[in-house]
C-alpha cells in the first residue's frame, strides 16, 4: 500500500503545528471591522497588556506551512558555495554552479527575441519613434508595431495604470491570437494579463477555497506553486497520480477514485489543476485524454484550472499541443457547460522572458457575478505591469510572413526549440545510461524528472543527515559537481521512490560537459553506498 | 455618540452574510494534504454527488467581503459614459471624462521623465548600447546607467528571474539611496523589490494575520488597499481617526484609546498602519509627531507598516518629509527595539510612474526566522518585474550634478512638482469657496479630500436611491461635468460627514476649467436640494 508524502513539506508541517498548539483559534475566518468611535480630547492611560513580537510562533501557520522547494533550501546552498567560489576560485571542485532548479532560460544564456525586445524598448522610450537614427537601430515592422500598440493605450501613457485586466487593445490581439491557435472564439473580456502565471493562479485559488473543507485536485508530481498557493489559502490538495509506468500517463479512473475518496472525507473538491505540458514530468496530453478529462470536470462540477504556460515547448513530431479551450468548444460544449481557466505566461515557450512578469489567463464559462468578483480582486492590486502586457501580446501575435523581422524572428525561434529538443534527448539518454536511473522522455516543458533506485546504504546516510534521500543526493551532486537539481520530494512523488527534477535549459554547448559530472558523480555514488 | 461606518462595504458585507449564512464552515482555515492512495488500475464508478456550480454563494467570502472603492462602482459608471461619448460625441454635457478618482498622473498627460525612461528603453535592448546612432538618440549617462545596472545583472539578463527579493546590485543602488535620504544605514538585504507597494502590503498582511482575532490599526480615512488586504486575509480593521479639525491631525491618544478597546473587546492588535504624506489626506506628519508614534508602537509591542509612497510629494515649505526609520534610528532605536516596514513605489513622487509597477519594502526590526518566511512568501511568486525593479533603482538614485542629464532632470522633476503644488492650492481654494464645503490644505500626496455638509434633502434623494449621500454626490458630479471622484465612505469617514477624495492631477491647464464646471455643478446641486 502506497502512500502520499510530500517529504520536506510534511515535516515542516509537523514542526509547525507543534508550535502552535493551542494557538490557533478554532474559530471562521472572517473580515470585521471593529466598532468603535473617535477618542475623546483627552488621552487615555498607557498599555495595559503588551502584545508578542513578531515570531515564528505568532505569524501566520498557513506562511509556515507553505513551501517552495525551486527556490528551497538546495538554491540557499548553492548561493552559498557560489559566494564562496567568487572569494576562493578553487573552494570547490568545480568553476561555476548551474542552475538547472528553475526554468529560467535566460540566466544559463539564451538570448531574448530581438523583435520582442526591439518593441518594449520603443514602448519604453516613444519619443525616440519619430528620430531618424530609430530607423537604423530597429526594424520597420518593430517601429511599426510599437506605434499600434501606442495607439491602443489611452492617451499613449505606457506609465499609466491601465484597466484592471489589462490594455483592451493588447486583449483584443491576445484574444485574436488564441482564437488563431484554436479555431474557435475568445473573448477580450475573458482575459485577465498578470504579472506572469503565478499571480493569476493565486487569484482563482483565493476565489474557489473557502477553508480547508475545500479541496483543489492536484497531479502528483506537481509544479509546487500549486501546493505553495493551496497552502497559503488554507485549502486542501487532493493529489492525483500520473502514472510513471506509461510516461506520466493522467488517468481518469485515477481522478474518480481520487474524487471519491476525498468527498467521503467531506471535502468539497472545486476545480482540477492540469499542467499540459507537464511540470515536472514533461508529458504531452493525447487529445482523447484531455476530452476524458473535460467531460469528468463537465460531470463532477469541477473548474478546470488548465496550466498551458508550456504550449509552445513541445519537442516530439508524434505529439501537439491542444488547448482545453479548444478541446472542450469541439467537443460541443459552451460557456454554460464547463468553468475553465487557461494560464499562459511570457516566461516559458521559446521566448523565456521570465524576468518581464507577463502572462494571462482567459476565464470562461463563470456567472457574470462571480467574473465581477474576480475582477475586483485584480482590481485592487491596480493592474499588472504594462512592459510584461505589452509582451503577452507580442507573443500571441509575433512577426508574420513578409515582416521584415519575420525572417530573423523565426530563426531565433526555431533555433531555440530545435535545441531544447536536441539537449532534452541529450540529457534523457544520459540519465537512462546511469545505473538504477530511468527517465521518461521529455515530450514538452522544459524539465525532465528521472527516477534513481537508491542503495540502501544512501538511504540510511541520509537518514543519519535527517535528509529525504533525494534531497541527500541531490545536495551531494551539488558539492561535487555545482549542478543544482530539485529533490523529487519537493514536487511530491510516489512514497519509496525517489527523483529529481533537472531543467534541460543549460546552453548547448555545456551538455557534453554537464553529461560527463553527472556520469562521474553518480557512478562514484553508488560506488560508495553499494551493497 | 458616532460611530464608524465604511458605508457601502458594510452594506456589502450583511448582503453577503445573508448569502452565506449556514455555509461557513465554523473551523479553522489551515492547511491539509489529503492523505491517499493512488488508484487501482480499474476505474471507479462515476460521480456520487455533483458538486455545485461556482456562484457568488459558493465563492470564498472574503472576496465578496473585499471592497476597493477607487475602482468601484463610480469609475464603472465613467466607463459607461465613456464609451456612450465614443459612439455619441454628444450624448452628455460634457466631452470627456476626467478621471480623477486614482492617483495615476500619466494617464492625465503627465510625461514620463526622460532619463528614467531611456535607461528602462537602453535595458530592454542592450544589443544597441554598442551602436554609434544610440548616442545620437540617448544621453551618455542614460548609456553609462545602463551599462552599470547590466554589470549589475548576473549574466546580464535582463530576463532572467532575478533573487526573490531583488537583483542585488539594484538593491545596493537602493539602500544607499536610503542611507543618503536619511543620513542612517540601510541594508540591501532588508529591501524586498516588489511589483508596486501593493503586493508588499498583501505580503506583510498575510504574515502577520492569523484570524479574525487579529487587528491592524488603520487611519480613518484610509487608502482602501488596506481594508481590501485585511478583508481578503480574513483580519479585523482596527480604526483610529485622524482629526479633520487640526488639519487630519495623528494623536496618539486616539491611538491608545482604539487599541485599547479593540483589546477589551480580544482582538490581538499587530501592527499599526500610517501613510505619511497622507492618502486621501494629504496631511504630513510633524517630526515630534511621528517620534511619538514610534514610541507607541515600541511600547506597545505593535510593527508599524509605514507608507511612505508620497515621500516626494511634499508641496508646503513649513512641512519636511521625515522616513520612520530615520526618525526611530535618531531617536537611538535599532534593530531589537522597533519591528518597521517602509512601502516605497515608482508609481507616486514626480515620476508617477504606475503602469510599471516597481516598488520596494524595507523590512528592519524582525527575527531571522520570520525574515525567512517573508523571503519564502516572495519566493513563491518568484521575482517581481525587473523594469519595476531597475525604475526602482533609478528613482532612489536619479541624476546628480554634473551628470549629462542632470539639468534636464531637474527641470523636468521641479516642473511637475511645483505644477502639483500650484494645482494642489488652486483646487483647496476653489472647494473652500462652494456653499458648505471645507477643505484642508494639502500639504503632499496627490490628493483633496473636501467635506460637503449636504443639505437634509440631498441626504433624502440618496436614501430614496439607496445610497450614501456622498456617493449620490458623486455620481451627479460625474453624470454632470464628466469629472470622477470617489465618495468618502470608500475610504471610511466620520458618519454622519461626507467626503470625496479628487486628485491634483489633471493638466494644469485644465484645473481653471475644472474648477468653474465643479462650481457651477455644486451650485445647481445646492440649489436643487436647499431647504
Amino acid at each position: 500500500m502506497r502512500r502520499f508524502v510530500i517529504g520536506s513539506a510534511r515535516s515542516l508541517i509537523e514542526r509547525s503545528r507543534q508550535n502552535y498548539q493551542s494557538q490557533r483559534p478554532l474559530i471562521s475566518s472572517s473580515y470585521r471591522l471593529l466598532s468603535s468611535t473617535p477618542a475623546a480630547d483627552s488621552p487615555s492611560s498607557s498599555s495595559s497588556t503588551m502584545a508578542p513580537p513578531v515570531a515564528l510562533n505568532t505569524i501566520n501557520p498557513k506562511v509556515i506551512e507553505c513551501e517552495y522547494a525551486v527556490r528551497g533550501e538546495i538554491v540557499t546552498l548553492a548561493q552559498k558555495l557560489q559566494e564562496e567560489i567568487k572569494t576562493k576560485p578553487d573552494a570547490h571542485p568545480f568553476e561555476e554552479i548551474l542552475y538547472c532548479n528553475i526554468g529560467n532560460p535566460q540566466s544559463l544564456g539564451q538570448h531574448p527575441i530581438t523583435f520582442f525586445r526591439e518593441v518594449l524598448a520603443l514602448c519604453d522610450h516613444p519619443t525616440i519613434l519619430d528620430k531618424s537614427e530609430t530607423q537604423g537601430l530597429f526594424s520597420a515592422d518593430s517601429i511599426e508595431r510599437a506605434w499600434k500598440i501606442l495607439d491602443q493605450i489611452p492617451g499613449r501613457a505606457t506609465g499609466a495604470y491601465s484597466h484592471s485586466q489589462g490594455i483592451k487593445g493588447l486583449r483584443d490581439t491576445i484574444a485574436a491570437g488564441i482564437e488563431a491557435r484554436d479555431g474557435f472564439p475568445a473573448d477580450p473580456n475573458d482575459i485577465f494579463l498578470t504579472d506572469g502565471a503565478s499571480p493569476a493562479v493565486h487569484m482563482m485559488m483565493q476565489l474557489l477555497i473557502r477553508s480547508e473543507k475545500d479541496g483543489i485536485l492536484c497531479p502528483i508530481p506537481q509544479y509546487p506553486l500549486y501546493s505553495a498557493s493551496i497552502a497559503l489559502h488554507g485549502g486542501t490538495l487532493v493529489p492525483y497520480y500520473l502514472d510513471e509506468a506509461t510516461g506520466w500517463g493522467l488517468e481518469v479512473s485515477e481522478l474518480k477514485k481520487q474524487l471519491e475518496t476525498s468527498r467521503s472525507k467531506g471535502i468539497t473538491v472545486r476545480a482540477l489543476v492540469v499542467i499540459n505540458p507537464g511540470n515536472p514530468t514533461g508529458q504531452v496530453l493525447a487529445e482523447e485524454n484531455q476530452k476524458a478529462i473535460v467531460e469528468f470536470c463537465k460531470q463532477e462540477g469541477l473548474v478546470l484550472l488548465a496550466d498551458e504556460v508550456y504550449q509552445e515547448n513541445v519537442y516530439v513530431p508524434e505529439k501537439k499541443f491542444h488547448s482545453f479551450k479548444k478541446v472542450s468548444r469541439s467537443m460541443g460544449y459552451g460557456e454554460k457547460d464547463l468553468s475553465l481557466v487557461s494560464f499562459q505566461s511570457v516566461s516559458k515557450g521559446y521566448y523565456g522572458e521570465c524576468g518581464k512578469r507577463g502572462g494571462y489567463m482567459e476565464v470562461t464559462g463563470f456567472g457574470a457575478d462571480v467574473r465581477e468578483q474576480i475582477y475586483k480582486v485584480a482590481s485592487v492590486n491596480l493592474c499588472s505591469n504594462i512592459s510584461g502586457q505589452i509582451l503577452a501580446s507580442l507573443v500571441m501575435s509575433p512577426p508574420k510572413v513578409g515582416d521584415e523581422s519575420y525572417e530573423s524572428y523565426s530563426a531565433e525561434r526555431d533555433g531555440i526549440l530545435s535545441s531544447l529538443a536536441r539537449r532534452a534527448k541529450t540529457l534523457e539518454d544520459a540519465f537512462n545510461n546511469l545505473e538504477g536511473v530511468t527517465c521518461n522522455k521529455a515530450e514538452g516543458a522544459m524539465y525532465l524528472f528521472p527516477r534513481i533506485d537508491l542503495p540502501e546504504k544512501a538511504i540510511k546516510a541520509a537518514e543519519a543527515e535527517k535528509k529525504a534521500p533525494d534531497a541527500y543526493y541531490c545536495q551531494r551532486l551539488l558539492t561535487a559537481t555545482g549542478i543544482v537539481v530539485v529533490p523529487g520530494s519537493g514536487f511530491g512523488q510516489v512514497p519509496g521512490t525517489w527523483h529529481f527534477r533537472c531543467t534541460i535549459l543549460p546552453q548547448e554547448e555545456k551538455i557534453p560537459a554537464i553529461v560527463t559530472r553527472l556520469t562521474d558523480f553518480h557512478k562514484s555514488f553508488m560506488d560508495e553506498f553499494r551493497g
